[in-house]
């Protein structure tokens, strides 16, 4: 019985700043430099969002990638597209925006979401040059 | 002795209908929606095919990728391009041809064919948005 | 009154077999080799659109992108997307689906539909080494 | 004496609001929709800046390219990355921030700043499913 | 009698210095910098080959794009690719091998090699992030 | 404590001859073919380097990317970028300059390099159809 595993790519774009309220400004600035702007910046995100699992006879699916496709879009895209990650976004709430943050909290969502099938990776450009990735471990 | 992967990448296109007929065709419109569009419809598809092991000294190569290439386009690329992979397709006759299934095959086929090399990873693209992996497992 | 073009990129699949059933299956093997696949073959398309005009300063828009979009879509996405060129789609009937006469048959339709936008270039993806350009001449 | 065009490609990101502060909320809404976000949005923006001449003999140059990079660095990257387009960016103020709009203002400011050399075209990407065009006209 | 172009992406590699052996080293470098570097260095090279004409009834396409990749294989590729533009390519011969005067050579080997086809456009590629444009003018 | 990996893409570009000087020039020919052209050839290389570690609740960073950046720049790209492969690199001096090897060499400098900061992966893109990947097994 072969694992194979299925990805779907969706984009969108927020804004945000990462710094740490708790810090000083020096400190903000020392640490995250120009992500720091108190104006804000911005990105078209990338994710890439990977289940696994056995190939079902009757479709050849391992799942319906319609219905991940749906979910991600209404637990993910409609919450984050074209909002600011610190000041919209219920679930980054309280916490640093940085791209670290970001694809660890869309794997909390996004894993019970998509059950059962079975969540195997999140692969998350912020820019053409860098990307973070996280497989539950 | 270190293990290194390399990957070759081919494209082929293909048409397609994904549908099961052992299914009524309700069954197949609620499952495959516009996929199962009767006159087919058709991809440009992209295989990522990856070998791996150690570094021959004499070459400094995993395996010459020429080779790799070659074994590839005549197993597969071949058999595919420009063709109908529910008509034309001895390897994959009698299979649902959705991504996963093709992507099986595709480890079958090569698996064997590339050895001595060892195939570590098929990645293979329907859209740009769209793409399955297989390892073997 | 400075002029600005603005694209739009859509992009749908579709099946298609390209010959001239008026010529022999001979002479139609000569000229289109393997496009002339009897079981068809198929492609992702990918189709800019761009319109140009003077920026209105009340929204800083040439147009406003979400309704061409939404015209590209009704007029073309969904009419083509997952379907077979040379049996599906009455506007390409009667017609060799190549990318050349894919191009101005969407301008046909495209550029009344876009008015008062005015439509100046279409470029039309077929893969990723091949495309095709029109602009009204 | 042929006359080649030579093109550079920057990127930057930042953060923007598309809206009229002349006009009220639901217009603002209407015409601008998720882009009006009050708390705004961002992008990765893709700049291609093109200058166009004869090639000079002595060095097979239109013009070196690295003083190009120079100056659209120093002009319009290192004042708009990591910025707010409405709040930050003095060559912005007072103007909405639609792709048109930006793309005009660069424009107006590289056209004299990459002098002798000819500013030909500038292609702004705010998506990878959108840009804009802008050539002198 | 629509005019409709055509392109053919190719690609090949290629090492060579930049530099003028009429100048002194060191205005070579002033001028060059580590494009003058003595033991070369190389590029991926991406070639877009534009032709443009009528759509003739008979096949829908303006010219057999086959066709014009087999001339362009045999006429540049094949004599650049893998090579050293500055020692083993002849129509580059006592041409400084700028980006600008390869585009300039392509065209003149190009524009009667597609004729009765018309070479509408040559758009090279260097790096992901720079490109030239000719077109004949 | 998750363990997340974040990439940075870095882009380089060099001259090569992928020979084995202990052989004879026909052998070197029958294993190299094209590769081994005596005048040299060259790439645009593109490198991903992956670091991997819990994320830092003060920063919600694994490690500041600006100082990995800063680090691959230093040891890598400023050696590398521009120069010939075989005569220029101390790193590569001895050795068979192919993709496989060149990969290894930038593990053995870039994981004590990026110490504290865990390096995960590598992935070495030669052409956009080849790529290695090193994990340090």
């Amino acid at each position: 019985m072969s694992i194979v595993s299925i990805t779907r790519i969706v984009r969108f774009n927020a804004a945000h700043r990462v710094y740490n309220p708790a810090l000083s400004d020096a400190e903000n600035q020392r640490l995250f430099g120009k992500c720091n702007n108190p104006n804000w910046h911005g990105h078209n995100y990338t994710l890439e969002v990977t289940v696994e699992g056995a190939v079902e006879p009757r479709t050849g699916f391992v799942v319906n990638l319609a219905d991940i496709k749906a979910i991600v879009e209404r637990e993910i895209v409609d919450v984050v597209d074209h909002k600011n990650l610190n000041l919209d976004v219920p679930f980054m709430s309280g916490t640093i925006p940085s791209t670290e943050n970001l694809v660890l909290a869309c794997w909390r969502i996004l894993a019970p979401a998509v059950a059962p099938a079975r969540l195997a990776k999140l692969k998350l450009w912020e820019t053409e040059n860098q990307y973070v990735e996280y497989d539950g471990r």
